[in-house]
């Protein structure tokens, strides 16, 4: 990897805003010397993980702040570099000061992710790790705040140092035999590799089609609910809202749609796209509104298709266009609920939800369908999920790799062509985790080169 | 005061969105005790001023982050009480959860500003100090964060403390005589008893009259620019702010008009107010527009009075119009702006300022003279300002006590009238600190009835 940068980075490490207190953070090497001096007394001689009050003081010697330093000794620290934060009152005009301060001590402005990859760096967490503290900080629920947290702990890491494991000891045997290419022994008994490779390949397709369900986690399900007017959607929204509406919805910063409301469902997001559109009278006028709706199901990934139970046709309407639209996307999940089931019950098939928006009737179901839709049965306490998708590439290739090392195999292929696509995917799986051996990544370009060249 | 509450708070300190991290705070008798338990470790065996870095996990041992924690012991912390900074992965999920599982374990949350009333009412801070922290967090300059320090640091405190000693050493005197009144002995000379009040009346007088430049600083000072069509008032507005538009213009949260600009001059924050009319164009076909300026002056401290030195009439104009306007308002600093000075030189008063708000000439002096008005020589550095009106409204019921004493005492009053007037200009020092004793309140509820009840 890249060398190890030595200077000290410095940045407010709590969001903008105005709160009691607000806390910069700075690492790197020998940085209490940079800020003993402007907070008088010798950081450097105190104990690792220990608590200063003191002030912070201008060069020239103005009062900026009382405030708390954590020091944090070199090999000791979330970078693991010589570290400290200081906690300080939480005005943005002292927070300001107190960076201007640290800046004309010597100190540089962090660029965005730069303690987490120093972090990653110095070998105190692995690449996969490093990225799931991002994740673990936009978390909104429960379940996308599991699979970050499950990352961060280094369960994933330790899933693929497995995988990488398995390979490697594969890999060395067909070398090995590489060796004594002229005496052609065989070390690897190719059933034996065949049946390992297979293996191995699973559980890199299972981690890679996981990612759907992470990545719906991680950001949330996008729903759409459409039907004609009156079939009660407006109700059905206020209904779900109102029972399970996210806490969180009301976080700036990101960058959906204003006209989105989100659910929490079972610890999963739910987000409720162009409800402004579904909450405006404009749209009762409309007829079926279908070229609207193709528009939400367009960005959609389950469709909620509402028929009005109490209305003779509409039912069957809906049907019709469900089936339709199923076939324009064939990778949406659509039900049809039929509203008002209490005024008027019609037959409804098993895959049909028949609801009362209005006395909250049956809503369970549908809720469970939803969750059901997204986490398909996967064990999401115990299974890993992937929800990034440099991990999904990473993942895919491995895959191929792996398949083509499978198909050798199995077309009883020379072991050296097997061995490099088994070092391929060894060097995939190990970009996730940022473990590649300078081996690998020669092995890697290497490998796309002719023989003989 | 109150009774000390002994259960356990909690609340996140610092502010809401996203950030790298997010702390909050507990306190309260025995704290440690609630946390210890979901964090896996003895937290109260650890020495106070050190930082523990573990997991917290719910009652049920779902593991919610890896956090920090901070531990500060009974009478070593903010609030004087056991304490503790959890310090976690800044998420508002987590956050949320966290709080979640303080609140199981049998923390409350803290009300606002729950934590300073602690520190107050357990004797690390007296009110003033205390209020200083609110002040000091809602700083958006220099200034005002110089005059909140001051106060935090105790600077006002003491200045207070000195004079309520100045206080009780003649109350003292004058309460002697009283013991022994039928002897008709003075032990404290009236002369030298009424140089004494003189003195700290003016002390009272001078700190109650800081309050317009603090109050000012505090809440930056409102600026109208006005004046005819076309005489450059959105020039100067863009010259302005082009030079000092004040940093934290954007904070939200503040109650201020949307339609306010702010510069930050020598330290001192400016409020520009109704600049969208400024940069209307409706405003252009607008006459004079005195009856909508006047809503502007209303509300402005400075009202600068631009005219075109470019037209003939328009400087007579606009001088006749401000004196008019100073006559409605004595309390506003108005001041005569001669705009496009450089094109064409008219004789001004020393009053009046000259400048090109398009070529930026002499605006220097406007930031001068806008400076002046507020700070008046003031020795901003040195002097101790108030900005609280709680502080003034106290301050200003101390110089009125003082003064009936000092009229007493020149109208050979008896000892005991002047006694009583001295004990109620105590007693309202004392509420600017929280240093009134059972006696001064006593002594103050008293004092309003009438002899011999």
């Amino acid at each position: 990897m890249t060398t190890l940068q030595n200077d000290v980075i410095c940045a407010l490490a709590t969001p903008n805003g105005i709160g009691a207190i607000g806390v910069i953070r700075v690492s790197g090497k020998n940085c209490l010397d940079l800020i003993s001096p402007v907070f008088g007394k010798n950081l450097k001689e105190k104990q690792s993980h220990t608590l200063h009050f003191g002030t912070i003081r201008s060069k020239e010697g103005e009062l900026i702040d009382e405030v708390l330093i954590s020091v944090f000794h070199d090999g000791k620290s979330f970078t693991g570099e010589e570290s400290a934060e200081i906690s300080c009152h939480g005005s943005a005009y002292i927070l300001q000061r107190v960076m201007d301060v640290l800046l004309a001590q010597g100190c540089r402005m962090a660029a965005p992710g730069e303690f987490t990859m120093r972090s990653f760096l110095n070998g105190k967490m692995d690449l996969s790790q490093a990225e799931a503290v991002a994740d673990l900080i936009a978390s909104e629920s429960k379940k996308a705040h599991e699979i970050a947290l499950n990352q961060l702990r280094g369960n994933f890491s330790s899933e693929l140092k497995e995988l990488r494991e398995r390979l490697i000891h594969f890999a060395s045997l067909v070398e090995l035999e590489l060796d004594f290419s002229e005496e052609d022994v065989e070390f690897a008994d190719r059933t034996e590799l065949l049946e390992l490779v297979t293996t191995v390949l699973a559980v890199v397709t299972r981690l890679e089609e996981s990612f759907e369900l992470g990545n719906a986690i991680k950001n949330g399900v996008p729903v759409a609910i459409v039907g004609a007017p009156n079939t009660g959607k407006s109700t059905l929204l206020n209904q779900l809202l109102q029972e399970d509406r996210a806490i969180v919805s009301s976080i700036a910063g990101t960058t959906r749609d204003v006209i989105e409301e989100t659910l929490n469902i079972d610890g999963i997001l739910f987000r409720l796209i162009d409800t402004a559109g579904i909450r405006e009278n404009a749209e009762e006028i409309e007829a079926l509104g279908i070229e609207r709706s193709r528009q939400k199901i367009e960005q959609a990934k389950l469709v909620l298709c509402m028929a009005d139970a109490s209305i003779s046709n509409s039912l069957d309407e809906v049907r019709a266009w469900k089936n339709e639209l199923q076939q324009t996307y064939p990778n949406k999940r659509l039900v049809v609920i039929a509203n008002k089931s209490d005024v008027q019950t019609q037959e409804l098939s098993d895959s049909e939800i028949g609801i009362s928006a209005k006395e909250g009737f049956n809503i369970a179901a549908l809720k469970n369908w939803m969750v059901n839709q997204i986490t398909q049965g996967a064990d999401l306490q115990n299974e890993t999920i992937i929800s990034n998708i440099r991990h999904r590439d990473a993942l895919s290739r491995t895959r191929e790799a792996l398949q083509q090392a499978k198909t050798g195999l199995e077309t009883n292929i020379t072991g050296d062509f097997v061995a490099m696509d088994i070092r391929q995917a060894m060097y995939h799986l190990g970009t996730i985790t940022g473990n590649i051996s300078e081996d690998d990544l020669l092995a890697n370009i290497f490998s796309k080169f002719c023989i003989g060249k």
